[in-house]
């Protein structure tokens, strides 16, 4: 046949726009029945069920979020979705629908945008959520990739940023830091590769961090667990710049301070090591680093037993007066550090 | 005061991501009752209040949707907002928030921004439109803006694209090809400019299609005036890339064919008059042109009394069966020409 002469990689402008759309998404099924319209209309339909709507839109930009020189194109799909999920559990709610809108480079090969789009299909099967939209366009430059996600959830059940009291302890899931170290290592190997591309990249052992950086997860799961341990956090955000920055942000909206103690920080035995290797504080990577996708959240003390031998669940410190700060105890002593939005201050309070 | 010497342009690293978004958004108020909460959490809340939710999502990348060469930054913003509205619209639901997702080359200094953010804001009081969440993230090169909007509406009032039926009529709001003719203005002073930066652009006379290109409005009047006819339509959809695009589209969905009568497509003089400067047919710039963001519709042929002299809309054509295909009737001829997404085919059938 004829056909099959064609060359393997097939420019973007061979299918056309809607050419284009129809193909990339055309294995995608509808999960939810709250997706009573979905891709094809002028705009999707979604019926919330009696619940309430939560929304939220991330940007990923070649060349500030993502270097294409390691990282894999199904991956930077996938994560596009999981940091936009991770936004919709972050309110406790549970994530129904994804748009995706897409700016090319016509650089693209249609191949390299399936297998984004194939990072999407993934992320949309292991999360259940349904793709209902979104938008590609050529650019003049790099790929600019926006996702915006939907959730639905019974107004009771939602948390938001502003609701931690004086004295709530303040609780973060899974372990912080890996997926900055991650980054370290993907950049160094990158470098050396580019010095040489003859050398081998040095990525064993490092696989935990790598898949933190690479392919994180949204903790879609943890509402489920605290639904099951009767716990409804007073505030809640994830955990996508960094600890520091996050804290920060409950306290702004939660008018409280907070006293985080250092030697509390959920670290893997692999950050601390790796962190070690570069002469880091592993503690600096969880509070700066970011990319974690953990939810770090608030709860009443007096749920503190129910969660307070959970695997999911480290207590990292607690809340305070606004007029206190937000100050980390520090390892091994009774030093405070002030918190920042970069990590924390050289400037000590005792 | 130290402060005012500095320097009239603010690089946007300056601000950082949360104090730019601060900035840029401290302005806009809340008007709908379905915003719960906006901007500062991980997600934005709406309250459906018993309806449903329609969503969309479109970009606009610099160099293929937009020349910053001649196009004014807050017309930029204005038109970005307008251009989603316009598929709310198109379902026949009401808009009520946007999100605003921005990837900015750091070329643009926090002044520019805030001219986009000006046209953003002005589409949001005029539309009742609440900003309630977004991105904004620098980029390595050029700038791309997507927005999604939302919109409410109880299930039986929203129309989709795959109502219409044999025999309905099919209807267009406003005129069409008018924005693509602005659009040649523009690029004809543009390259004028280039050539000799001397050289005054000649845009007098010209006004009504250099708006519809830089400062096109959504037909969300529409609905209303529908309502007040006590038509229902039976298929809709905006008019962005053109009306042959459009038609194929709702024959595509409704499984119709349609015959459109190039006699009646509605034209502006200017449009007519300008187009033969260029030596276009100007039926070519309406089926072709697209971005008028009028609606294009069908509706049973027992509604046609209601709307036959009302001056928004105009009777272009009706729906055949699928079978027939999708032709134009030629102007002061029974001749047949195919509709394509290009505008019709030279290929005529009697």
């Amino acid at each position: 046949m004829l056909e099959d002469k064609k060359p393997q990689l097939t420019p973007i402008s061979e299918l056309g726009e809607f050419g284009l759309i129809k193909h990339l998404t055309e294995n995608f099924s509808i999960k939810n029945s709250s997706t009573e319209r979905s891709i094809g209309d002028d705009a999707a339909i979604i019926n919330p069920e009696g619940k309430k709507v939560v929304i939220t839109s991330d940007v990923l930009a070649e060349g500030v979020h993502f270097n294409l020189g390691y990282v894999p194109l199904k991956h930077l799909g996938y994560k596009a979705v999981v940091v936009n999920l991770s936004d919709i559990a972050a309110m406790n709610a549970v994530p129904t629908q994804i748009l995706v809108s897409m700016a090319v480079s016509n650089r693209f090969p249609v191949e390299a945008l399936d297998e984004i789009y194939d990072g999407i299909y993934r992320a949309c099967e292991k999360y259940n959520v349904d793709l209902v939209g979104g938008d590609t366009t050529s650019s003049t430059s790099g790929l600019v990739i926006t996702i915006t996600a939907i959730g639905l959830e019974n107004s009771e059940n939602l948390v938001t940023r502003n609701g931690a009291k004086t004295n709530d302890l303040l609780v973060v899931t899974g372990d912080l830091g890996g997926a900055y170290m991650g980054l370290q290592i993907l950049e160094r190997e990158h470098s050396v590769y580019l010095a040489n591309p003859n050398m081998q990249p040095e990525m064993e052992g490092y696989d935990y961090i790598l898949e933190r950086q690479l392919k994180p997860e949204a903790r879609t799961d943890i509402k489920k667990t605290l639904e099951e341990l009767d716990i409804k956090p007073t505030s809640m955000i994830d955990v996508s710049d960094g600890l520091a920055s996050e804290i920060l942000h409950l306290s702004d909206q939660s008018k409280v301070g907070f006293r985080l103690y250092e030697e509390k920080i959920p670290l893997d035995t692999l950050t601390i090591t790796t962190a070690d290797e570069f002469n880091l504080n592993p503690a600096m990577c969880a509070l700066s680093g970011g990319e974690d996708y953990e939810l770090l959240f608030t709860i009443s003390p007096n749920d503190y037993e129910k969660l307070r031998n959970h695997p999911d669940f480290t207590v990292i410190g607690h809340a305070v007066d606004l007029e206190q700060g937000n100050f980390m105890v520090l390892r091994g002593s009774n030093e405070l550090a002030q918190i920042t939005a970069q990590g924390w201050d050289a400037f000590l309070k005792k």
